[in-house]
Parts: C-alpha cells; structure tokens; sequence
C-alpha cells in the first residue's frame, strides 16, 4: 500500500524559520536556549541563523551572536542560510557552521524578486559564481533546490513540467561545474500543495530522474502539511525539513497568514506510529515545543505538543489493567 | 493511485462540538448567529445540540433554545445528538430537528462509563431499547457509529479486529430489529489514527462488509486530521464529519489538549484542490470560521482560515498578468 522507508532523516529549521519572522525582539541568549535545547533531541541536522539583510529581516541581525553563543553537540550538523556572497562570507566567518553550498533555483521570478532581489537570469547567473566560489573554498554541493515548487503566491500554480524542466536545468548547471548533485529540495514556500500534488511531482521528477533523493520543505499555512510529509513517506521520501512547534512562515511570502513549517513533534509522532525511526525523542523535542512557544510569547500551531503523545497513555493504560 | 469519489458529503458539526466544550457562557444568540450563518454556505447536515445532562455538559443547557431560534434553511438537515430515551424525547419536543436512530457501540467500556455512564451490556441493552422506540416513532435508522474505533486514552489501542467484530455485533443487533444499516460512523474520538490506521481499518471492514458507507469522524488533537481524511477520501469514503474553525473536543476524553473535528473549511479546500465536490463555498465557510472565533472568543486551529484560499490568488496572479 506504501512504500515507507524504514527511517528518515528530519532537519530542523525552528530557529532560522522562526526567529526570521517573529515580530521580536527576541534575545540571543533565548534563541541560544532553544538551540541548545533542540541539540539534546536525537536531532542531527539544525539549520539556526540566517545571513541576510538586518534592514530586510531585523529578526536575523543578531545571526553572529547566536552562533558564538550556543554549544556545538557533536554528531549534530549545524547550518545557516544564506543568499548571496556576502552572507556565505558571513556564514564563513563564524567558523562554527557546516557550509554547504545548493544550486538555488526558482519558478516563480515574482517570488525571486521579492525574496533575493534578482530575475531569473540574474539568479543563474548567481549561482554560477557561487558555484565557483564553493569550489574555490572546498565547500560542498550535493543539493539542488526549487523553491515555490507548488505554486506562488504572486504567479499562481505551478505546471509540474515547469519544474522537472528546472532539475533539468540544474544538472546542467552542476555539470558545467563537474558537480554531482544528489539531493533535491522541494519547497512549498507558500503552501499550494496537496497531497495528490505532492505525489504527481515527485513522480514526474522520479521518472526523469530515478536516482535523486527528494527533500520535502512544507509550509503548513493552509493545514495540508502533515497530509503533505505524508504523501512524501508513502513514496519513500526519507528528507524532511520541520520546524519545532510549527514556529516560522516566510516575511517575502506576500502573507501575513504565512505559516511556518510541517511541525517537527508533529512528524515525529506520526513517524512513530508509523514504525519510521526519526532518531529524535518525541518527549524531548515536545519540551523544545513548549520553550519555543515561551520564547516566541504566543501559541504555536503544533498539536502534538497540546494533544500528547500516545506512548503515555498505552502505558498508563497498560497500569490500569 | 487514488480511488477519490467524484463528491462528498461533510457534516457540519461545529454548534454542536464547539458550545459543548467551550467555557462559555455563550448567548443563545451568538450559537444561532453560527448556526443561520453555517446555513448559507451549502452544507446539507448539519449538527447542532446535543440533549444531555446539563450538569455534565453546562454549554448545552440552551439546546431548546437554540433549536427555537434558528431559522432552518430548506434543503438543510438539522440534528441533534442524543445519549438516552431522555435526550431523544428532548429533540422530538421540539419539532424542529430531523430524528435519526443509530446503532451507538464503543469498543471502549472505560470510554462509555465516562461518557454514556453505562458498561458495554448495558449500552447494548440500551441500544435494544432504543431501537423499539425508534421503531414506535417511525424514526428512520440507517447507520452504525462506533466510538474510539481507533484508540482510547483509557484503554490504548483498539485492535482493528475488535472493530471488525464489533461491526458484526452491529449487523446483528439490526438484524434482531428488521433494519438495514447502510452507514457507519467510524469515530476517532481520542485521535489515535493515522493516514495508515485508517486505511487499514476501512480495508478490513469493507473486506467483510463491501457494502457499507464509511463515514469518518476524526479529531485532531494530534494534528492528523486532514491527513486522516485525505488516506479515506484516497479509498473513496464520501462521508465525513467536519467542525467550522476545527471548533470543538469532546468533554470526557479524560484530556485537556483534546481537539475538535477536523477542520471544515481545511476539508473543503482539500477537496476543491482536488476537484472533489463538496457543495460547500469555501469563501462562505471562511467567513463561518472566523464568526465562530469570535463567538468563542479565542483563537480556533484552522488553517485556510487564517491562509486564504489560493483561487484568490490564482485570480490576482491572472489579473496580475
């Protein structure tokens, strides 16, 4: 009936999801909080900071700070956004991160203009430089990336071809740089996608190209999220990106509605269920839910973290017997 | 891939999810504001007080009241829930609600004690009963409703063949009375299900039980509400019990974070994503949401509510162009 994979790999995205949008001002010390608290949840990959624009996205500018701050667990992977060459330097600089570098592309231009300030071209043209910079500094590229991948808020749908087209593209990209890229990221930056439309995409894109891994970034703003992660693990997606508590939403989404990512707890629990092994305990990262929602100052749209989990009440059920 | 019906039918049950849990007090007025309003987006069924102990359920002391006031729409099918011989007079009395016996079992006996106060011998000794009266009225019975079907906070899990059997003591129970059940409510009272649980669930009821209609009703304490329903509508169920906002929990799930129903406007814009007809106008149900968050006076989980629907922007981005 399914095609679940016996394990996946979650990235947490909480902090850098989250702090970029909350209204603020937060503290450093209490964004190192949840940092160092997401380290103690079996999480392997956490993605912080970002390096972009204080002016555009003030809830960021502390982005050095909060990486001198919080303590590197080891085992776990700690990345920070960037998008141009003077936040890779940034990110650099901090001597504290992985850097990984992603060919970075587009469908929509309208959303591209608004988010990184650049036409299509001009995004091409981008990450050709960027490309040789990595090269140049030995940082890896393994993983392409489609934001708005479902549609936008500012172009309407996007026509599936439109974007197996696009990975078209981005290996021809990665070839001219003699690059092999692995990973693909598919974001529903502004939450267009249903199940279904989850399915028909990574099918188109599996036919064309059997051997990429699908990375799944899902914005929960109209509620399909977890129906969406769903999908994905029927067809044996084993990436995810997630956000602690459901923190997040994208300030360049034309949306004061935009909600942040699929909500990691919530993952978490149903992966559980399921019998797919996350690595990360539920109960830990629903604490992280919980600091998350104090540190933020309001409520958070993560359920699980309300609702509980279900291993504690098989076992008091299991007592009461 | 999917087996989706070509249209469904969502019962709205919010009025009644909603006052019977919310703190309150809320105006006679305001719940039949809702309900007059519920009335205008196309919704055909429609729930909207339940007759019980009004020590128990203190939001449904105005239940006549309610009934007196709202102005019943033609072509819309108002009900009441009812427990006991009492609360089924109640509805009667008032000579406004559309009565429909079914067949109530509970795989949990520590669910019914709390909720029904009866053990299971007793209830089915009640459903007896209440079959000969349903009889002497004329009052139709045409469905099956088994509560918990997937798990209870007091009993853990349900295993799908305990429901299974329980379908089958259903069957004869009906069969004792003459009648022809043609519908089952399978409810997740205490959001135990996942995309998987339900399908497995449905494939071994309709198994033995081709014929039957499924009718799905799914908390979403855990957040896996539309997933839930997304894995029904993938197996072609066009029965489904849906709350405006996600309004709603029910009072003796022994848990505080207990959720409503899944989300009516979230379902309708699932279904209108998938060309799935529901005779609903999202707009309408939108509007519906955020009357019902200010009746309650706090905010509601939906989702849509707060995202919009995309034919709003789709259309902007057409103008756009």
């Amino acid at each position: 009936m399914a095609d679940f994979p016996k394990s996946i790999v979650i990235k947490e995205e909480g902090p850098r999801e989250g702090f970029q949008i909350e209204p603020g001002p937060i503290p450093a010390g209490r964004k190192i909080e949840l940092i160092d608290a997401l380290s103690e949840t079996g999480v392997r990959h956490m993605q912080i900071v970002s390096f972009v624009n204080p002016k555009r996205v003030p809830g960021m500018a502390d982005a050095e700070e909060v990486v001198r701050g919080f303590a590197p667990k080891p085992g776990v992977e700690y990345t920070g956004l960037w998008l141009n060459e003077k936040g890779l330097e940034r990110a650099r600089a901090t001597g504290k991160l992985t850097l990984e570098g992603k060919i970075s592309l587009y469908p929509s231009e309208q959303f591209l203009l608004r988010n990184n300030n650049r036409t299509l071209a001009q995004q091409v043209e981008y990450v050709h430089r960027a490309l040789d910079e990595y090269k140049q500094q030995g940082i890896p590229v393994r993983r392409g990336s489609i934001s708005n991948a479902f549609g936008c808020n500012f172009e309407g749908d996007i026509p599936v071809p439109r974007v197996v087209a696009m990975v078209g593209e981005m290996y021809d990209i990665a070839g001219e740089h003699g690059l092999d890229i692995t990973e693909l990221t598919l974001a529903d930056t502004m939450a267009w996608a249903t199940p279904l439309h989850i399915k028909r995409m990574i099918g188109a894109i599996r036919g064309k190209y059997p051997e990429i891994r699908i990375n799944l970034h899902l914005h929960d703003t109209r509620g399909m999220g977890i129906a969406n992660a769903y999908a994905g693990l029927e067809l044996g997606v084993v990436l995810f990106d997630a956000c602690v508590g459901g923190l997040g939403g994208c300030p360049f989404a034309g949306h004061k509605g935009a909600a942040g990512n699929v909500c990691t707890e919530d993952l978490v629990f149903l992966c559980d269920e399921l019998g797919i092994e996350t690595g990360i305990d539920l109960e830990k990262m629903i604490g992280c839910a919980r600091l998350a929602e104090d540190i933020v100052g309001h409520p958070l749209p993560g359920s699980v973290m309300k609702g509980g989990s279900l291993e504690r009440l098989r076992e008091a059920s299991r007592r009461a017997r």
